[in-house]
């Protein structure tokens, strides 16, 4: 089972306070009790309680807001999006139950972030590169809108109901948010010094470059290891013209 | 694939106008189309259709009213209940993915209602005993009480995902509930004169009755045959004395 003590739902830019209530509540109903919000600390708390209702009233007491996703995914080990929209930038897609089933082995040593989008746009590109996995919901392709409270539903009860097999021989800690972003900040900035990007646009490679290491699950050595590889090529790189 | 075009989504007395919102566009964005209130014609149009959003206006529009379950259950073929609780007089749960499972086939040829209790109290054990198939959705131990609309919404998604397997071979064109009722009408009246039921509380054993009578599935032409039975057994009880 998943251990869901590990998991947290993260609300990027939520609008509506009735909506992050009703997502306390269904996160309360699956056994989740974490909520994080992003970039809005003007919720009004009594819209939120009546949504939650007073059983998980809790819930929205101990909402942890940051004012950018950078700051508030950089504890998590694993982090899952969530998309309605289908598309190249957006790479690979899982189902709800893939990932529950996915979850079921890492959340039982990493801290796991669920993240939403806003109500009217969802998750940008830029968003969903902090995402080890993005997830689709499957709908009707007369009306593909579903309301964030129920998105969150939908998740939360596919973790909670997964069974899934423990491998009891392997659940690696894997590298934090924080120290994915630091590798990346840094091979970014090696790529752009080598050529290997456009100045112009340096994100479209680095893309493809985070969507394949993402896949991987890094733990933290080997984030470790490959910050050394790119601290030796830029010593390399700098000394190279004697 | 379930037939989502035979499926209906019945809600019985529910109190707030935005929750039948919710569930218009829980229903759409899985593909179902139709509903069904009971027991409830003073809600909003207007905050109804805030929550369905002018996508699923529609469906609000389109809703059916009636003033007794009996009368709105009728026409369908297959009842599938919804309880939070557990108990004897339940009879056997089955989960979301069971049911949806389950569906699939059904929904080929028959009207199908999923049928929804009041936001506080869910469905009383009267109002189960219309059901072939009760479902119970998984929840944390520590709070089991989940919005009517987010209740809906994984029912239906769970319905949308169902693949299953058609049988090509046979799929029953089932007894209506108005049908099954009459037959239970009938019984009931008989199972009285002869002494089968306690006068005081004729419904206890007719609920054991009604549920291994539910789980068979009934067609139509069995259901002439019970009652022919019960006719024939009434004939011989007013003519035995001479």
């Amino acid at each position: 089972m998943t251990k869901t003590a590990n998991v947290t739902i993260v609300l990027n830019k939520p609008k509506y306070p009735g909506n992050v209530g009703s997502a306390a509540r269904c996160a309360m109903n699956m056994g989740i009790d974490k909520l994080v919000v992003v970039g809005n600390r003007d919720l009004a708390m009594e819209e939120m309680k009546t949504m939650a209702t007073h059983v998980a009233a809790g819930i929205v007491d101990g909402i942890r807001y940051f004012d950018s996703l950078n700051e508030a995914l950089a504890g998590f080990h694993y982090i899952v999006g969530t998309t309605a929209r289908r598309g190249g930038a957006r790479g690979p897609l899982v189902s709800p139950r893939e990932m529950a089933d996915t979850l079921v082995d890492i959340s039982q040593k990493n801290e796991v972030a669920l993240l939403f989008g806003p109500e009217d746009t969802g998750l940008s590109n830029d968003e969903l590169r902090f995402c080890h996995l993005v997830v689709a919901i499957p709908s009707s392709r007369h009306f593909k809108s579903i309301n964030l409270s129920h998105s969150v539903m939908i998740l939360c009860y596919e973790i909670f109901i997964a069974k899934g097999n423990i491998q009891e021989t392997f659940t690696p800690r894997l590298a934090t948010s924080a120290e994915l972003e630091g590798m990346y900040d840094q091979m970014k900035a090696l790529f752009l010094k080598i050529g290997f990007l456009n100045p112009q646009n340096p994100d479209y490679w680095m893309m493809h470059v985070r969507r394949f290491l993402s896949r991987t699950r890094l733990l933290s050595k080997e984030v470790k290891v490959i910050r050394g590889i790119c601290r030796q090529l830029d010593w390399y790189e700098r000394n190279k013209k004697t």
